[in-house]
């Protein structure tokens, strides 16, 4: 990999990571190139550290992702952070506790970081007034979900070498999606060009305003993306009817091998996952040569060992 | 903190934890000078120790709770050790294996020590008859919670220097509290005055018996008292109706900042938690700087961590 | 422990183990002796190496098992692998993904290697076949159970030297059992004597093609049997009804003190587990001198550590 910008002299300075709004360049770049570290250490059979000896990582789960969980999980025990998990069934929340007492008793038994993922959009920023632990958002209702976007736009970054002037399309669901909007904010730091692409009962009215442009045909932008984020049709979080049918949203805004013929020959497929096969991607490109799907994964767990690693350094340098 | 009896020259010999009857004051302290040791060493950046490297806890946990169980995991993870979850749901019980085989095959598969929360009173004490490995109670239906009363005597130790000729009362609901009773046995046998305080359907019949006083009045008692333990109110325990409302109780019993004006000045307000704010506390208190709430939940762990210990030191001692 | 073979000169190349069909004489033995190693090791005080460290082993269970799951945990451990769980509720199946897809993320994740439990025969080997991590059957569907079956017959031959010539009797439920099919496999390759017994309803029309003999009455055969293992009546897994009563299978197929006056003197009973007292075994057979069962839970662990770190070696062996 070839990192687009200098080294940075600053040292990292946040505490939590709640969202990539308002994360520098710089800052970006500080993460990517520590996951790219890890990456290669793994690579060259040192997968564990101990750089998080003794260090207590809670998984503060409201919303059930054992995906998400399982990836923060191994890259704490990778840097060697003892981890335990609460989820909101069997937590004392049943018994009454309200959100903060929760978080306060977690925090009292020695939790160092605390990783949330809740259903309240500002729920890990709520945290952060009240705790002195760090707080890692692993996404909140309809807000951001930044270690997501970190891993879309570091494997991205990885393949291509920079951001710069690249061409980005968010296809689905971007007004329900955390994920769009953590992804958003980096492509635009870092200096790419964004469009959202959905129906347009799924793109927020004013998203104009953070700097992307908007297209509702898919086969109309193919040409122009250097990369497809394929969202996922999140079927549990979707009360209203956004979209008249399965079939007619995979017809409109599925990838699949005859759109590919369309896009560009380098065109990079990703898909946060899990994914719908046969929805938002056909087999044949997730599985094929163009997707990025499983680099997606395994850059998630780099991209979470490095920010668990800065945050914990930010902490100990602001003791 | 200053321990108020003089260094043991007994060494530790229980091999099991079921109950703080009986225990003596020596043991107690022997506890307490432990769990002291272990909180300085976290203050001073060494929260692990491998004294229980190779050992096995397992957590036997037929009622549900994170909080409990999550303390004794981070404590032996602390000490090293490796920890195994098993709870009711989704273990054999669940396939017609009695409770015993459950146990056996849980020490066959190496446990060294068992940690057990079970709805039946006298649980524990019934496996310490089966078993080779140590059993720790982690509250067994209305008989004992003895790491819980640990922690909350431990608290009051640390604040007070001793218990001796200290007033503390338990308000609430004492016939269905476990930890009521692990409370009580600690604080007498460390020389403590115990009121019980609480509506007459929740104060057990022959409780003067172990040499506690009765309090219908929380209003009454308040300007005697140096500590105030106020047990939850457990909304998911009772069955019967045991008073009119969670209104009155609150109103008879809850502790709110107009009772605190007529309290001790130095007054140490405790709940074993999760706490039901507005109901056994109001906010300001529960948040104020007389409550205890979080250094109970602190020093849960370094008890915890003191009880693992000393039962493997007994069990190597007796090999 | 008396070894039958002479220790093997050729060096373990399977990376998968999906069944003991087809696993040699010679492999068997190198498990044995493998899982030997690790119990006397952690009889002298060593209970844990560093054989597995970095090493991240998945535990993926579509159906329910604290008990194996719990086994394979504590055996990952010892040998300072990082274990992470993965259960049906909860997981990313819930919310849509393939069983594949599921796989290949754990796999992405960094998962070495993959412990599966399936109700569909033939799950982990169609994962061996997708997957570049050693893929380890847990139980599938009513196929196999290998390290059921490891343990088991380690458990025999631990006791007797050897197999050759032993005669062994599978009672209860033959055909839905993968335990049976697991057992049957390793006990033929060692030279074992195979009974199959039990209600015609539950014998599988052409088991006697896998070179083993059926019987309707367990009276019949107690003189002649070294060795009884008594299935599990999986009252969970029974869709049909192929007994009349628990009452009446107890009576013909239940192991009871009248039952071992008629049995060899040194007759070996095992029960994989959890029990049914009072069903296929009763309590003093279960707790009595002839009993197995404990053995075979201990047994279990080290079957599993020798896996474990097996297929480890022909991964490393084969990079």
């Amino acid at each position: 990999m070839e990192v687009a910008s200098a080294p940075s002299t600053k040292p990292w300075t946040r505490k939590h990571l709640v969202g990539l709004r308002g994360v520098s360049a710089e800052e970006l770049q500080t993460i990517f190139r520590r996951a790219a570290e890890y990456k290669e250490r793994a690579r060259n059979g040192e997968p564990k550290s101990s750089e998080l000896a003794g260090v207590v990582v809670a998984n503060l789960f409201f919303e059930n992702s054992t995906r998400t969980r399982t990836s923060f999980s191994l890259a704490a025990r990778r840097l060697s952070a003892d981890v335990v998990d609460f989820s909101a069934s069997g937590s004392s929340l049943s018994k009454g506790e309200t959100f903060i007492d929760t978080a306060l008793t977690i925090q009292a038994m020695g939790a160092d970081q605390m990783v949330v993922r809740h259903s309240s959009s500002g729920a890990p920023q709520f945290l952060t007034r009240h705790l002195n632990c760090s707080v890692l958002n692993a996404g909140d209702g309809t807000h951001e979900h930044p270690t997501q976007g970190l891993l879309d736009v570091f494997t991205i970054q990885e393949r291509r070498g920079s951001l710069q002037g690249a061409t980005v399309a968010l296809v689905g669901d971007i007004l329900h999606s955390r994920v769009a909007r953590s992804n958003i904010w980096a492509l635009k730091t870092l200096g790419a060009r964004v469009i959202v692409c959905g129906p347009a009962t799924l793109i927020p009215p004013h998203v104009t305003e953070l700097g992307v442009e908007v297209s509702h045909s898919l086969d109309a932008i193919l040409g122009e993306v250097d990369c497809l984020n394929l969202l996922r049709v999140q079927f549990e979080r979707q009360r209203g009817a956004f979209f008249p049918s399965i079939a007619e949203y995979a017809h409109l805004y599925g990838m699949n091998g005859s759109r590919l013929l369309s896009a560009r020959r380098d065109v990079l497929i990703l898909a946060p996952g899990p994914i719908n096969r046969g929805v938002e991607i056909t087999p044949d490109v997730a599985d094929g040569s163009h997707s990025m799907i499983l680099d997606q994964v395994s850059n998630g767990l780099y991209i979470r060992m490095a920010c668990l690693a800065l945050l914990q350094e930010a902490r100990r340098g602001s003791v």
